[in-house]
């Protein structure tokens, strides 16, 4: 058995409240980052104390149940896109059987899902982009709110974390939910996780800073172009998901790496669309063979602030003694 | 004469390179906000122990004279669009003399203009929205450095402040650069400041949250309508410059209210350029009268933070106050 991690007293009583609720003893989640989050990078994430998510993406049952298996014995989550979820009837119930420790909805209505996932015993994260996604979450019963801005790699709205988070701590206060709050989108080291308990989170959910973990399911060569991408390097657009064909819904957008593709197609929509015999499969290809030019690289702001693939657990564990050692000497 | 400001004990570190080379008691600055920052808003700010900067916008110099009439006494700065500065030859030299403390630039090289503004014994600000903006600003020597990030109101770039801020004071520490470093876009109270510390700042620059103090130069209209604004009411977009005719250039956006004039030429950009003879007058006009909805109302995400239009010493008091308090109790 691990040894038991410990809380950095800093950290203790902001976060307790996400903590006790998740029963976790490190208030940090790992993002359900659709292919690249797996069964291994979940388990990490656990073990090291935090709570790590699955990402269950577009609903491949098989690919699902694979990541189950690979997270062995660790507690984990799983989480879906709530739209997929709609179009793979089943798919929840068979992640619900392997009895995840909580289910993250986002990018769509989770009401329709909220009953079979509290039946379930799993805890309902819900994940928001704006004020009204906030209130869609409470009144699904939501056990813990992810503000997510718009630094953050991959699917996510407009809105700046920065004001996002406070924004959404005043609803909670307002309305008298006593719902955690976490905060996602650009958290990358301490300076972020303390930032984020101050603007008034109670905990983190890492995704660009994990995906670039040795147990993410990255291609080597993408992992090598995150480390040489400055912050300034990536960007907000479409282009990705009409590649793939996805129905995304207005509202979202994919950040990704603003590489050859992206400065090819983006503005060039509807040309894109007319080319998709041809570049849909390009687009597939280079990606299973790592291409960081020809295809999505599925990373966000918080690159510009990372310098190394590392193991899952040697992120967390440094990332709680910078934001512990901040918050003691900050306070005069 | 004012009694002397007292900087919270928890500020008096993190923020003494700012205070030091600015030789101000408080962290904080008013962004030159054009039209609406003019002398009554930035001497309440210096007032109040900050550093005020008069709005000097796209160079209309006769509107400049009369404001640092009306800021009297007090040790004020002014910031100019730098694009725009090559356009009105003289301004410049017009405003220093009035012995400003500061000469805020944006949006543009400040190069050109840095030895003028160093003669004169002012301190060079250079408000940046890219790493490559950083290093302008620190080729052009640079006494600070204000990383705005895509929540301000007005014009910006896109990247979120909670990843733009730590990646710049780490691109300041590699190149062993001592110069301080002000976060901007977003703030608006007490957890914007304390979190602005945590990620790299040494103090804030407020825009949005002194657009809504008494002594701003806005409309009463505009005024009501921000508190009638959540954070999700604002965008980006390039229509209230196309109706001005305001030649922009490429990577600058505007955040203002979504209101009725954005929601008809967003995303019709040509369109609106066709009917500028029409629109230009009555976007003007609208303006002048302070509507809401038929023209440009310049404001950022933090408009979901602000209950109240205020004096501006209340509100930097406020602040101070509630930054003290949160890094005081996070300490653990």
């Amino acid at each position: 058995m691990q040894e038991p991690y410990r809380t950095p007293p800093a950290l203790a009583q902001p976060c307790a409240g996400l903590m006790d609720a998740l029963g976790i003893g490190v208030p940090i989640l790992s993002a359900p980052m659709a292919f690249a989050a797996g069964g291994a990078l979940a388990a990490a994430v656990s073990w090291a104390g935090g709570l790590g998510l699955i990402g269950g993406g577009y609903g491949d049952a098989d690919w699902l149940a694979a990541q189950f298996l690979a997270a062995g014995d660790a507690p984990v989550g799983v989480g879906f896109i709530t739209w997929a979820l709609h179009r793979a009837p089943g798919l929840l119930g068979e992640a619900l059987a392997h009895r995840p420790r909580a289910v993250l909805l986002s990018f769509g209505d989770p009401q329709p899902f909220a009953a079979e996932i509290r039946a379930a015993g799993a805890a309902l994260l819900c994940q928001c982009q704006t004020l009204d996604h906030v209130r869609a979450a409470l009144d699904a019963g939501a056990d813990a709110i992810i503000a997510q801005g718009s630094e953050a790699g991959g699917h996510g709205g407009s809105r700046g974390l920065f004001t996002l988070l406070p924004e959404v701590a005043d609803l909670l206060q307002a309305r008298g939910a006593r719902v955690p709050l976490v905060a996602a989108g650009g958290i990358a080291d301490g300076r972020g996780l303390a930032a984020a308990l101050l603007l008034g989170a109670s905990g983190v959910m890492l995704g660009t800073r994990l995906w670039a973990a040795e147990e993410a399911l990255v291609h080597p060569r993408h992992h090598a172009a995150i480390l040489a991408t400055p912050g300034d390097g990536t960007i907000r657009t479409t282009v990705v998901d009409i590649a793939r064909e996805l129905p995304w819904p207005p509202g979202f957008t994919a950040r990704v790496r603003h590489n050859r593709f992206v400065r090819t197609w983006h503005g060039r929509e509807d040309a894109l669309r007319a080319e998709l015999a041809r570049e849909g499969p390009a687009y597939r290809q280079a990606f299973a063979a790592g291409d960081p030019e020809a295809t999505g690289v599925w990373f966000g702001e918080a690159a510009g602030m990372i310098q190394a693939i590392e193991p899952a657990g040697v992120i967390i564990a440094r990332l709680l003694a910078e934001a512990q050692a901040l918050l003691a000497a900050r306070a005069g």
